[in-house]
């Protein structure tokens, strides 16, 4: 018996236990997930991404760190080493939409030839520069997505990407509130 | 007369007639920043950010755009090729609070001399494998951030921290609601 495990470069049969395991035990679903920055002088960080945790422990898989470069453009006093903070977050979204929708189309049987995300996110600095205006962060997201399928329906595709949108971690983390805790360690002071 | 106008790197000079100049005129504050992704296979996606809009106008600044690898780990579907969508919020983050202190102690006066910063965030996966369990994103997020100055006491820096993340565009964005508008355009489909 010959059976197409692989669809839309996901392996559904590893989707499929991965779900059984969760469900038999929740525990297996916990991650917890690290960045950290180093700051190299001005606007210009270097970031790093390496090990996370799952299931509590360690996570393995990863035998080098991501490095990522972060920095602002002159018009925000940086010199364009990298893309800054919130660009970030758009880059997190559409990702997000990306791996959601062929994951979910694989799991359902749905063949993508293609999926592009765009987004777009309106901010002003004024609040972060002390200045009188909006909310520090994003006043508005826009994203767009345009999908190929050779064998869903325009029906099935919207209403996957619907199900997609109700279920992405990155897009939950924007439309609802998240517990931010922050604490600072002063290595070094005056006094 | 001499006047030191870099401090911490950031050219406090060009800062002043940056706030000057949106308190004058508002719409200089106004950024949309963007970023896109194409999908390569399987988790595998490639990110782009390239170009933004400030006050109304491209910024032209950027010369080529800034890729991304994004992806999952094997034991999410994935092959490793990059960072996945939430590791790159909690990037995003950690970039937010470096250039949100370093910035604004330059205003102060305050020279930092180290500035780490680490964030760990709690995920559990079982919403986006359509199993029950708590909201798809992030269920809370840790930031530690480490930092030095010669010249400003504890106080001092406890008190920028906090402004820091009162104005962080980053932290704005997950601890309050953003507005996300979500379109799909199908280029081709079955029927």
């Amino acid at each position: 018996m010959s059976t197409i495990t692989v669809k839309n470069g996901i392996d559904v049969h590893q989707l499929v236990e991965t779900i059984n395991a969760i469900s038999e035990d929740p525990t297996v679903g916990a991650f917890t997930f690290r960045a950290k920055s180093s700051w190299k002088g001005g606007t210009h960080n270097l970031g790093e991404i390496a090990g996370f945790s799952h299931a509590g422990s360690e996570n393995q898989s990863r035998t080098a760190p991501f490095v990522l470069e972060g920095d602002e453009p002159p018009v925000l006093l940086g010199a364009n080493k990298g893309p800054n903070a919130v660009e970030l977050l758009l880059q997190g979204l559409a990702f997000c939409y990306a791996v959601g929708l062929v994951a979910n189309a694989a799991a359902r049987g749905i063949e993508i030839t293609r999926m592009d995300c765009e987004i777009q996110g309106d901010l002003d600095v004024r609040p972060f520069l002390g200045l009188d205006g909006p909310r520090p962060g994003f006043t508005r997201i826009r994203a767009k997505s345009w999908v190929s399928s050779p064998n869903a329906t325009h029906e099935q595709l919207e209403e996957l990407y619907r199900y997609v949108q109700d279920t992405s971690p990155v897009r939950d983390c924007l439309v609802n509130p998240v517990p931010v805790e922050t604490a600072l360690e002063v290595v070094r002071s005056e006094g």
